[in-house]
């Protein structure tokens, strides 16, 4: 019994996102590595897996997921006798919790930082390109409101979905992980309790090993 | 008892994606209008329901919501003694479908349509503005290959996530309703089983309901 088999690479975002569920739950899994530069994710036993031809992709047997927080969701639910219950989905109001900044996370945070990353890390280092900086200028006052509203929200819970530590809090650990390697590392000193919320996430074992994984370590 | 309060507006695609959920369950409920151009939706009555100053927002005694999907499954998880279930989560295979494609609405549906909608209809009724044409063309571009993946999926099941509807399909009625009133609307003629789809959404009396308080009614 190998446990699930996800379809990707560690460094890439959503691939890690994915890996820290199920290292968070203790899981058996065989990370089945993509070749990206050969096209692979674009070839016809990829697009089986997933339609969209992007990483990564889950297989459970007969089961095949893709999109990295739906996977993951499903990895937290599988494993939920764990112990590890990062969905609170036993209380209603704190598995809306969770949604809500799960969501924010998704339309909020990630619009916001990804571009930052993509230009400042990912085109340099992984294309030979130059930065656009007029995208990284605009996406760092975008970046900057949000925290905003992360600092306030963390004054007040530890976490973002209240004082209990889930899903919400590790979807921002990703592109989080990649903007620190970036020049524009330091917007965060302007935010105390974000700055405390991201030292705890990263203290996580979770998350060392699979931040080992990925680009900068 | 009232139910629970939703702040917004019936001709907001997000706000339109949580009163279908109501409308579907039969749940009571009451909306609260929001000013949006007197920028109510800024101010600190509203900013303490929604600190990104969006719509919708929910009320439920003192438990407050925001981002639409997740309000979604607030109230569809409230409400699931209904009868109604759109989440399938007492079926972990079905519920990971569900979130799948409600991923892949998030990520690569909305994403694409979402500015075909604002330029050629927004733009020009709601603020007197010239349509961006280079914008509309290249997310026509970017929607046909959504649309083709979509048709894939629905040549081998009635809906998204399996043959049962879900959230999955409701949340794609918001745009897709704006997209219908467009001069794009052509576009879905060329995917069968999408149109199909289609069609079968729109006769829900839920549907009927809530698109008779959005814009071209």
């Amino acid at each position: 019994m190998a446990g699930v088999k996800i379809y990707g690479k560690p460094i890439s975002t959503c691939t890690a996102r994915v890996l820290l569920c199920l290292e968070e739950v203790g899981a058996e899994y065989q990370l089945v590595s993509i070749n990206m530069p050969s096209g692979e994710h674009k070839g016809p036993a990829h697009l089986a897996r997933n339609p969209f031809g992007q990483i990564p992709a889950l297989e459970d047997g007969d089961l095949v997921l893709f999109e990295s927080r739906a996977i993951s969701k499903y990895v937290l639910r599988k494993y939920k006798e764990s112990g590890t219950d990062l969905l609170k989905e036993g209380n209603l109001a704190e598995s809306a919790m969770v949604e809500v900044w799960l969501e924010a996370e998704s339309q909020q945070y990630n619009p916001a930082i990804s571009p930052i990353v993509w230009q400042s890390l990912i085109v340099p280092k992984m294309y030979g390109g130059t930065p656009d900086q007029a995208i990284i200028d605009s996406s760092l006052e975008k970046l900057k409101k949000v925290l905003e509203v992360y600092e306030a929200r963390l004054s007040k819970s530890k976490y973002l979905a209240g004082n209990f530590f889930s899903l919400a809090d590790l979807s921002h650990f990703p592109f989080t992980r990649y903007l620190m390697i970036t020049p524009y590392a330091s917007v965060f000193e302007s935010y105390p309790h974000v700055k405390a919320w991201w030292e705890d996430i990263t203290s996580r074992p979770a998350f060392k090993k699979v931040s080992a994984g990925m680009l900068g370590s």
